[in-house]
């Protein structure tokens, strides 16, 4: 391989003069002198050496990209949008971390990051706690977060590139009330994440709206890891037990995304009941496995490749001008209507009122709407 | 930030005694000399910047990962597989491409590795051709390549890590005939990879100790792109339209991988056909999402955690003794049984024989096992 040395000496210049070319510092270059070092390289192969370029320009045309398991369907495809924005547009490859969604292995891989002259990093966690991504920031990161709000008048150096997770889960609980569900619920993982409380004030706008009073109500269980591939169908499959053996179970339920739906429906068919006959099932997220499952998945989707876009352009425009302020860039999700949302079942399961279980599950959703806690 | 200066200063030595504790090149040297140095780093909190310490070492803490597209379910779960590996048991991150088998993104990813600094590789791709691969060996990357088998006597320079594709159609086929199916198909996207190619010819061998004769065909379609998200689901929804179509149609398909086999059951569903009442479908590759598809898929499971702390090891092996041989991993996959593969249908669909159609379809697979070529 030849260095650029031998291109020097076969363009008769300084090894410096190499370099200023090469580091696009040549609009005080003579056009001759430029001509000589390029038709040198040309006629060499020469490929800087990065590393050696990165010391110099302390710049590398690497990414980071944080994600709690890149085995989630979800993330696998944000994932590839990332990637093939950063590589196709931007000529950058993208460094890869699954953090489990776990603070020391995020700020581990920050730190990582940063040992490699990484400067640029994009962060799918939504842990409700920032603090460890604005000390990484503080230590000369251009951050970008995906999927939550930025804190009002925080002042933050860090991006955030969002769906309106409120207006995603608004849109899917209005949806089953529009087709007469009086009994609704949101089936959640528990564990705080600011998308999923966002999701949850969005569930309980909509119910409030039409009147459901204690007939809406917030459910969840708790994962054994945030891996986020199995686990997330997993608590969707138990959900689905709990709610078939309820006396007067909801008939129509908004999941907090569609790994956790499709865990939901093969639960109801575990449990002998029909999507959407006996109850009606509606995501959020938008995965192309929903149109494959039986019955095909009602859901909200989110403009995935639009906000990956976004996030790359983002950390490429503030690594290159660091006056640039960080801003919050919110995207409007669309219902996307398939087989799995029926008109609520008439009868005693779809009209019933007033029993212990069914109060229970109200007071749930008035703790929350109270702000206190349930696990 | 502190630097190698800084801790030379403290501990009073020169930068390059601290340049050889750093480089693990301490082994000549005084005990107290080392202790001062690495008293110095712990109290200057010193990170060593890796990219000077690769221009010394000419190695980085990185590895290469070459994916179709890290957005289909089965690559991400080999690909949070690897990361995991490599980071938690061996300290290196992951650098990852999607190259959508195109020949010239697999290329364009071994030089930017390259010029990085990158070294080792794990590279998804299973296309035929392996040419471009030992060009990127022959100019010094350390490759393992997964899903295909090493060409006989080549004296590749690259690791074979693979399951055994040839079993694992094998085996797909006979439970089918175990279940009395007769008439099988294996379905699969056209276009040609070695894995692609040993499945076939397991599938073949299965259905000829059988007997089955003509009632054992292969049926393909291409696909847009090879992307590998959706398409492969989309192949297997237009292939299920095709097949229920046929006047007397396959009992029993085998899928080319689960993707496939979620479209098959997708594309059989929007025919009004029944699985399996009506025809069976079974898998190959053992995703989560199998289970939890309408029926769960019945599937033959590849041992993926297992193959990727290979592929791993065998990188990480190889770039610390380059005296290592590129060997051949071969892994055996299991049947799991869940619900989409019952009995054969009694009746003319099940027992009908001799119609243009079949002997059309069977004339394809005698193509197949004469190596013809199948547009």
């Amino acid at each position: 391989m030849s260095t650029i040395q031998d291109v020097a000496r076969h363009a008769g210049v300084s090894i410096s003069t190499v370099s200023n070319v090469l580091n696009g510092r040549a609009d005080r270059m003579r056009r001759q002198t430029l001509d000589r070092v390029e038709a040198a390289i040309r006629e060499l192969a020469f490929t800087p050496n990065r590393a050696a370029r990165q010391l110099k320009t302390g710049r590398t045309s690497m990414l980071g990209l944080l994600v709690p398991s890149i085995a989630n369907p979800m993330y696998g495809f944000i994932a590839r949008e990332i990637e093939t924005s950063a590589q196709e547009r931007h000529g950058h490859r993208v460094l890869l971390g699954n953090t489990y969604r776990n603070r020391e292995k995020e700020t581990g891989f920050f730190d990582d990051l940063l040992a490699q002259g990484v400067r640029g990093v994009i962060v799918i966690s939504s842990l409700v706690d920032e603090q460890h991504f604005e000390s990484a920031v503080g230590r000369g990161l251009v951050m970008v977060s995906y999927d939550r709000r930025a804190t009002p008048d925080a002042g933050s150096g860090i991006d955030h590139v969002s769906v309106d997770n409120f207006e995603a889960a608004r849109l899917a609980a209005s949806h089953l009330i529009g087709h007469g569900h009086r009994r609704i619920a949101f089936a959640t993982a528990s564990g705080e994440t600011t998308s999923r409380s966002e999701k949850i004030r969005g569930f309980l706008e909509a119910a409030q709206r039409a009147g459901l009073g204690d007939g809406a109500c917030v459910i969840d269980r708790r994962t054994v890891s945030e891996y986020g591939d199995s686990e997330m169908a997993d608590v969707g499959r138990a959900l689905a037990g709990d709610i078939a053996r309820a006396p007067h179970r909801p008939t129509g339920i908004v999941a907090v995304n569609d790994m956790l739906a499709f865990g939901l429906m093969a639960g109801f068919r575990d449990a002998g009941l029909v999507v959407p006959r006996d109850v009606s099932v509606i995501g959020i997220d938008g995965l192309f496995l929903a149109s494959l499952v039986t019955p095909p998945l009602t859901t909200v989707r989110l403009p995935v490749a639009q906000m990956a876009a976004t996030m790359v352009e983002r950390v490429i425009s503030r690594l290159a001008d660091p006056q640039l302020v960080a801003g919050e860039f919110l995207f409007q999700p669309e219902l996307v209507e398939r087989a799995s949302v029926a008109p609520a079942p008439a009868g005693p399961t779809g009209g019933g009122r007033g029993t212990a279980r069914r109060r229970s599950i109200g007071k749930a959703a008035r703790d929350r709407k109270a702000g206190k806690t349930r696990t």
